[in-house]
C-alpha cells in the first residue's frame, strides 16, 4: 500500500521526533530536564482552570465557527489594550495557533505557491505547509546580528511571480529576536509593493524584555488589507492544552473565506474558548511578574552559554527561547546522546536539535533551540547538566 | 488583494451558511427549530461533564500528539467492545472527526489524487478535500433504494489512475443507511484489487435501529492494510464542544505518517480528552436509552413525512438524519423562506437544504436534510411547522 508522497515527505517533529528516546530514558530512572519544547511550567491562571470547574451546560454543544461571541468581544477588548481596534468580524477563533497558521496559509496561497518565511523559524511551519502544499521560501538570518530582517534586497530577490505572503514570527521562535518597527514598516512597503501578504505569528506578544516594545502588524498605517495576523493563548497564559488561538484580519473578503474552511471543521473546542476567555481578564500585574521571571531566566540561561568555550549565541529580546551554535559537528547526534548515553547523579538534559528550524539544508546542523520554561533552580541544574555533557561529547566525538 | 483560487471556491457549509438568516429570524421573536445541524440535545452524560470539574493540573500542557495515553488505552476497550482488537500505536486521538478525515485524506492521496465517495455525503468532505487538494468523485446512490452502495460496476468505472481510496460513511450521514456487511466485504475487494484505501467515517456507530448491526471496516478479515477509520465522540455522548476524534489503522507505516502531520499541530485538547476517557466507562444502558429514544423520533418524523403529499424519503436505518426529496424546485429557497417570511404562532423550522451533500452539479436540488435531534415534543411541533410551511411555500412558488 502506498502512502502519498506528501506523507512520506513530511517532516517528523524536531521538537517531538526525539520523545522516544527521552520515553526511553526516563524508564531507566533517569530524570530529564526538558529545554526541547515551548511548555511553560508556570501555574495555568486559576481562574481559567475555574471555568472549566464551573461548566455547567447540559449539552456540551457545537459553538459557532468563527467561536463564541462572548470569546470573540473579549478579544477585541485584549487587543484594543494593545493599541490594535478591531470588530467581532475581524477575529475568528481557531483550534490553536496551528490552524490559524493553517487557514493562513490555505486563503493566500494555491498549490504550488510560495510564502517567504525568514529562518530559522517555527519548525512546524513546514508541516503546515506540507498539509497545504505551499512552498516556504526561506531567507537565512544570523546568530551574529541578532538574527535581524535582511534587507530590501535579500527579499525583493526571493520574490517571484508566485510568491503570495512573507511570514514572520514577532517575538521570534526560535531566535527571541522583537522586531523594530522600522522593519517591519519596511517588509510591510515590499508586501504593498508586489501586493502580497504579510503573516505574523505573534503568539509571544507579551514576552518582551529590556523595555522593548512589540509592534504588531495590524498597526502598520495603510496596510489592513494586506495584515494577518495568528494569535494563541498557549504561551501567554500557559495553557498549552486549551488548543485556543485565533487569526485576525480587517480584510473582509479574507475572512469571509477564512470563515468558510472553519465552517468545514465546525468549531473550536467550547468550554476551553470559555476558559480562555476568563484569562482576558486577569490584573495586569499577570504579564509583569511573568515577564519578569522570563526576563531573569532569560538572563541566566544566556550567562551559562555565553560562559562555555566555543558556543555563539545571541541574547533574546522576547519569547522563551534561545538558539545556541555549538561548537561540534552534529547538534541532534549530541542530544540523542544526551539522553541515551550521558547523565549526572541521575539527571540529565533534552534540547531541540535546530536544523529542522531551517529549510535551507545543511544550516542548523550544529545548532540546538533550548526553551527556557524551568524555574530558575532547575534551569541552573540544566545548564550545568549540559556544560558538563558537552564537555563529556566533545571528547568522545 | 487576492486570495487564493481555493480560498474563492471553498465551500461555504450548507449546514452553516444560512445561520445568518436564523439569527435574523431569532432576532425578530421568532423561535426557530434547527433540524439543520446534527447538534444532538440529549445530555452529555454527567459523568463527562464532572471531568471539567475535577480538572486539577496546575499547568494546562500538551499531551503527546497521538493523543494522551490514558485514553488510547480506554479506546482499545472501547473498540474491544465492538469486536475490533485493538492497541493504542492504532490509534491517533484527533481534535474531532474533522481533523481525523483530513488527516486521512492527506496520508492517501496527493494534490489532484482522487477520493471516491457514494453521494449524497457527508457535506463537510467538500472542504476538507479543498484544504487538502484532493479530488472527491462522486458516485451517486439513490433514494428509491435506501441509497444503497453501488454495484461493483459502477465503483470500477470510477476507477482511475489517481485513485487512492474510497471513503464511506456508515451510519450514514445525510441517508441514514447502514451498509450490510456483504457490501462492505464487496468494496473491500474492490480495493484490494486496486491496491487502494478503505476510509471508513463511523462516527454513528452506535445509532442503528429495528436491531441491524453495524460492519467496522476494521473487523474485515485480510484488510489491515487498507482499513482506515475516523471516529468521533461528538455524536455518541452528545459533546459535539468537545472537539475529540481519533484516527484508527493498523497500518503501521500510515499511522507513523500520520503521527508526522499530527506533531506539526502539537496535539488534541487535553482537559477535552480526560473527558472523552471518562465516556468510555458509562453504563451500556446509556445506548441502549439513547438509541431507543433516537429510534422513537425516526420514527415520528419519518411517518410524518410520508404523510406529506409529493415527498420521497426513505426510512433510515441508522444516524439521526433523513433525507427528503420535496414537491418543489429549490430547496435552498425553502429554507431561506422559512426563515425570513414564514411562522406560525412566532415558530418556524430550520433544515439544511441537500444539494451541499451532491458534488454531481445539479442533483439534490430540490432535497433537505432534516436531524432529528429534538425531543419528541417538539420535533412534532416543528414537523407541524414545516407542513404548514411546505404548503404554504408550494402555494405562493
Amino acid at each position: 500500500m502506498n502512502l502519498s508522497q506528501r506523507a512520506l515527505n513530511v517532516q517528523a517533529s524536531p521538537i517531538r521526533k526525539l520523545m522516544p528516546y527521552a520515553l526511553a530514558t526516563k524508564a531507566k530512572g533517569i530524570k530529564v530536564y526538558h529545554l526541547n519544547i515551548g511548555q511553560p511550567d508556570i501555574p495555568t491562571p486559576p481562574e481559567m482552570i475555574k471555568v472549566y470547574h464551573e461548566f455547567s451546560d447540559k449539552v456540551l454543544a457545537y459553538g459557532p465557527s468563527q467561536g463564541l461571541e462572548v470569546y470573540q468581544k473579549s478579544l477585541v477588548q485584549y487587543y484594543a489594550k494593545h493599541g490594535v481596534q478591531l470588530s467581532t468580524d475581524d477575529i475568528i477563533v481557531t483550534t490553536a495557533g496551528s490552524e490559524a497558521i493553517t487557514f493562513a496559509m490555505l486563503v493566500v496561497a494555491n498549490e504550488g505557491d510560495e510564502i517567504i518565511v525568514p529562518e530559522p523559524f517555527y519548525t512546524n511551519y513546514n508541516g503546515f505547509a506540507t498539509m497545504t502544499s505551499v512552498q516556504l521560501k526561506p531567507i537565512t538570518t544570523h546568530a551574529e546580528n541578532g538574527f535581524a530582517l535582511p534587507d530590501d534586497a535579500a527579499f525583493e530577490s526571493m520574490i517571484s511571480a508566485k510568491t503570495r505572503a512573507i511570514m514572520l514570527c514577532n517575538p521570534g521562535n526560535p531566535t527571541g529576536t522583537v522586531y523594530p518597527k522600522e522593519d517591519l514598516l519596511r517588509v510591510a512597503q515590499i508586501c504593498k509593493k508586489h501586493n502580497i501578504f504579510l503573516i505574523s505569528d505573534e503568539v509571544y506578544r507579551e514576552f518582551i524584555y529590556d523595555g522593548l516594545t512589540h509592534t504588531s502588524v495590524l498597526t502598520i498605517p495603510d496596510f489592513e488589507q494586506h495584515a494577518i495576523m495568528v494569535d494563541s493563548v498557549s504561551k501567554r497564559y500557559s495553557a498549552c492544552g486549551a488548543r485556543i488561538g485565533c487569526i485576525v484580519s480587517k480584510n473582509k473578503q479574507l475572512m469571509q473565506a477564512t470563515l468558510k474552511f472553519a465552517q468545514a471543521r465546525l468549531c473550536p473546542p467550547t468550554v476551553d474558548q470559555l476558559a480562555a476567555n476568563a484569562c482576558v481578564y486577569l490584573r495586569d500585574d499577570y504579564f509583569t511578574q511573568m515577564v519578569a521571571e522570563y526576563q531573569s531566566r532569560r538572563d541566566l540561561v544566556f550567562a551559562e552559554l555565553s560562559d562555555i568555550d566555543g558556543i555563539i549565541c545571541k541574547k533574546p529580546e522576547g519569547a522563551f527561547y534561545i538558539i545556541a551554535k555549538l561548537p561540534i559537528a552534529d547538534a541532534e547526534d549530541f542530544v540523542m546522546w544526551m539522553l541515551s548515553d550521558f547523565q549526572l547523579n541521575g539527571e540529565t538534559v533534552m534540547a531541540a536539535p535546530a536544523e529542522g528550524f531551517y529549510a535551507t539544508p545543511g544550516l542548523g546542523k550544529n545548532e540546538l533551540r533550548l526553551a527556557y520554561i524551568l524555574n530558575k533552580e532547575n534551569l541552573k541544574k540544566a545548564m550545568h547538566i549540559f556544560r558538563e555533557g558537552l564537555k563529556e561529547y566533545k571528547k568522545t566525538h
